[in-house]
């Protein structure tokens, strides 16, 4: 996937991540000194993208640094079967997981009406635009 | 190709978006008012990501917002083949032109050594982290 941070005076930024997904949040790692990482520090924000630029899936998120230690064991090995596992260097590693509070999904502008699949955090029963 | 842009005191905004490429610049559109022309009138700055996230083109822009009658005939023809044809409709978008400064290409880990390959806006003869 594809995540967006940023924080008062720096702008945007934009990595490239794996991540695993449980049904209700998503997980994943970066560099502990990181862009990211300061960005999600002074603003537990995130909003990333899923699927490519003519089929998306665009998440608003709050997001949760957890230390390596602290991640819960089934997060720990569904990460380690799509990534480089943190829990082999925690010290260069923090997981991140993101708790979706907006879903967007839409394939063109044919699309526009009817993307919002949640809001608020709960799943909408009929899409709004 | 994913846009990132942001502005002090909204975090970061991410959208996917048509382009063009025209040897030095790249060409997009988008809706006057949306969070991304707000975000580049305030910082007219934008990281934007190519390709996927298991093998990625990270370009570091300044943007430049045109107003559709200012945009030149290349990239519009060029444009109007990949997307909406803002011409059609020149209230409600503006073209946006992106200057690259900083570009970077990997795969993998794997990679990451020598994967910039543009700074401050010149070509590198040899790559560099």
């Amino acid at each position: 996937m594809w995540l967006a941070t940023g924080s008062d005076g720096h702008g945007a930024h934009l990595i490239p991540v794996a991540y695993v997904w449980d049904g209700s949040t998503l997980t994943t790692a970066t560099f502990r000194r990181s862009r990211t990482v300061s960005n999600l520090r002074a603003r537990p924000q995130a909003r990333l993208a899923i699927g490519d630029t003519a089929d998306v899936v665009m998440i608003d998120t709050r997001a949760i640094l957890l230390n390596v230690p602290d991640i819960d064991v089934a997060s720990a090995e569904a990460y380690a079967k799509v990534s480089t596992d943190p829990r082999n260097a925690p010290d260069l590693f923090l997981y991140i997981r993101l708790v979706p509070e907006r879903i967007l999904a839409w394939n063109s502008l044919a699309e526009f009406g009817g993307r919002t699949l949640m809001l608020e955090s709960s799943w909408l029963d009929s899409p709004v635009d």
